[in-house]
């Protein structure tokens, strides 16, 4: 570990003692099992002063699945940029497309194990307590680095969820079908009940917990209402428990939050959380722009990023749609360094590559821009596909750019 | 006026008093030429407490030229939704693209007439004074219903900029024409110079000013520099000038901006130029972004309109590679409409069109999905596309749909 966090002290631009400080403190985590720590070439920390992360969902589902298609995800995830992945496949070939994902990833990888307990049962009800923990114990022992626990969804929060005027429901996947769980058995969260164990666990394998939850706001109109911040205050005595157990923790957080709220949003996690690292998913600042989420999320993303969230998962242009293809991936981890990149160097901790792509730029210097630019491929093939007639200019202005030295 | 005062307000949902009272006092424009009255067919209205609006920047270059070409491009920007269109043609065509564009557009169409002036001339240096303000009155007389006017570049402004340590330099086009017709030929710059001339010619037609940014940054790393803000200073002297002459009057504004400084940077607009419209150029919080600078100006423009920017000029793909094509323009205009939505909503005055939408997601009801959407069209053909062996549901979960009931 002492290699890893110099590594990732150098590249953060901090020293090591004050890497080490923070993940002691639990300001951050560096998701990474003792399984793999021959296999992860990019290992990542994420938390508070750190550039913002990047998280790629790929993973496949009942409709859609091939181990081939996820690997190809997971190449162009990490080419993108990616800090980390997380496989949420669901269907029968999940234990088969994990273990290939864990063997390839030169990134941390994340998953959601109340989805393989389902999808190795088929019948959610059938499931025992044991099951869950089983799989939580399966995966840590296969390698995952991070794991969303849905520990948050206690039957006191259920009542409260039941008890509101949502709007749009409980729309996580794994919130719903522990909630189902619950409802159907009477027992308690097995997540929550067994928390201990699963503590355990994620102590002996070197796991990292991503507290999920599961009341997620799905639409704009439940940003910040009482069955998301009941949670909240769940996985805030949770977070206190994995640190007393020496366990990595952080928090995932919205969903769907207007510009407006996202602040709040924020600054209520790390109030509840001790400071825990942010854990979002967008946050989408609108309901209706089905086909372009990625753009959504990154408007939502840059803010919370900027306001202090460590970690992006990103959102695709499939969201709400369909299981995201190859290209959705790519434009999904694109978007979303857009938006973390834009967070860091807000916050001041983002390096001088946009200065130096500004003094390109006046020089157009294109094949310098082609070095700082996050997609450098894009620049080479616009001046492939759209020469100007005028030498050193593009075509939007040809030989009336601004650039130009007369 | 008064019949278009009535329909905006509506629209709006805000008195017609009200909305008179914010023209009347500067807070917000209608661009209407008197010459296109009855060709608008959807007229708008620009300024506080309205929804934020969103422009479309058409138009041919050098390199790429076509009147056929533009029509599409103003077709395809109407139907994604912007509210405007500027046709931005440089190059030997521009009158019979202008001309076209005006007679064809139902939305406000705006210029920047110096880009007029050069191309008559195309030698800048051989123009003089009558000649810049010949083209205004032209443009006017055709039907142009916002105008550009590059006022503020100064020549004391232009020893602002020589002075100082800018990296991106002057990246508005017209700004630096007008800076380089200064510097060679010694004289004020003709827009502020005979600024009363083009008072007169805009109050006999009814074309609304846009005071332009000449020297906007075009680096996040020269925001809020000396350069930019002398030359704000001015347009704030202008604008005061415009309401004495009663002409309508905005304000243009940058350009590449830090998350950090987009709020200073509106606040500051609206003080200078008290109260008047805002229309920014993205801003982009990144400058590394290049093909995909539609994101970045979403995330800007998002926050820009929520801090107050009235009006968004969008930004495309192509952005800094090349001129768009008409796929460029309509993402372009979907990124900017998303931007502007989000805005609008957190400020609370955006309709409940993302409530119905959470609701026909809550219940899976896809048609219905479709009539909220900003682009409908993306629903339905994903349905098309990727059916999901379960009924009702998508391929990213199929039979393990959160929304599904139990």
């Amino acid at each position: 570990m002492n290699k890893v966090i110099k590594e990732l002290a150098k590249t953060e631009n901090i020293s090591s003692e004050e890497l080490k400080n923070k993940v002691a403190s639990g300001m951050a985590v560096i998701p990474l099992n003792n399984a793999r720590k021959d296999i992860i070439k990019k290992p990542v920390a994420i938390g508070e002063g750190l550039t913002v992360k990047v998280n790629a969902n790929i993973g496949a589902s009942p409709d859609i699945s091939s181990v081939a298609g996820e690997l190809e995800k997971l190449q162009v995830s990490v080419q993108a940029g990616a800090d980390t992945v997380m496989d949420l496949t669901i269907g029968e070939e999940w234990e088969k497309i994990l273990s290939s994902i864990l063997k390839d990833s030169p990134v941390p990888v994340g998953t959601v194990p109340v989805y393989g307990a389902i999808c190795s049962s088929k019948n959610i009800y059938k499931l025992n307590e044991d099951d869950f923990i089983r799989t939580v114990e399966q995966q840590a022992l296969m390698g995952v680095d991070f794991m969303t626990i849905h520990a948050g969804v206690t039957r006191a929060v259920a009542e409260v969820y039941d008890k509101s005027d949502r709007v749009g429901g409980i729309v996580s996947r794994g919130g719903k079908l522990i909630y189902r769980w619950m409802k159907k058995t009477g027992k308690e969260n097995p997540f929550y009940n067994r928390f201990d164990e699963i503590l355990e666990i994620a102590a002996r394998h070197s796991v990292t917990i991503s507290l999920g939850d599961g009341l997620r706001p799905g639409s704009i109109a439940d940003a910040s209402d009482e069955p998301q911040y009941a949670e909240l205050r769940v996985l805030g005595e949770l977070t206190d428990r994995c640190r007393r157990a020496g366990v990595m923790v952080m928090i995932e957080g919205p969903g769907h939050v207007p510009i407006n709220k996202i602040k709040e949003n924020i600054e209520k996690e790390k109030e509840i959380c001790s400071g825990a690292p942010f854990y979002v998913l967008g946050p989408l600042t609108t309901d209706i722009a089905a086909g372009y989420d990625h753009i959504t999320a990154a408007i939502g993303g840059a803010l919370a990023g900027y306001f202090g969230a460590d970690f992006l998962c990103y959102v695709t242009p499939s969201e709400h749609l369909h299981l995201p293809g190859l290209e959705d991936v790519k434009q999904g981890v694109i978007a979303s360094k857009i938006a973390a990149h834009s967070a860091s160097i807000a916050r001041g901790i983002g390096g001088d590559k946009d200065k130096r792509m500004s003094q390109a730029r006046k020089n157009l210097d294109w094949a310098e821009m082609e070095k700082y630019a996050l997609d450098g491929d894009k620049i080479k093939e616009a001046r492939k596909k759209f020469p100007s007639m005028k030498d050193g200019v593009c075509t939007m202005c040809g030989p009336y750019c601004a650039l130009l030295e007369d």
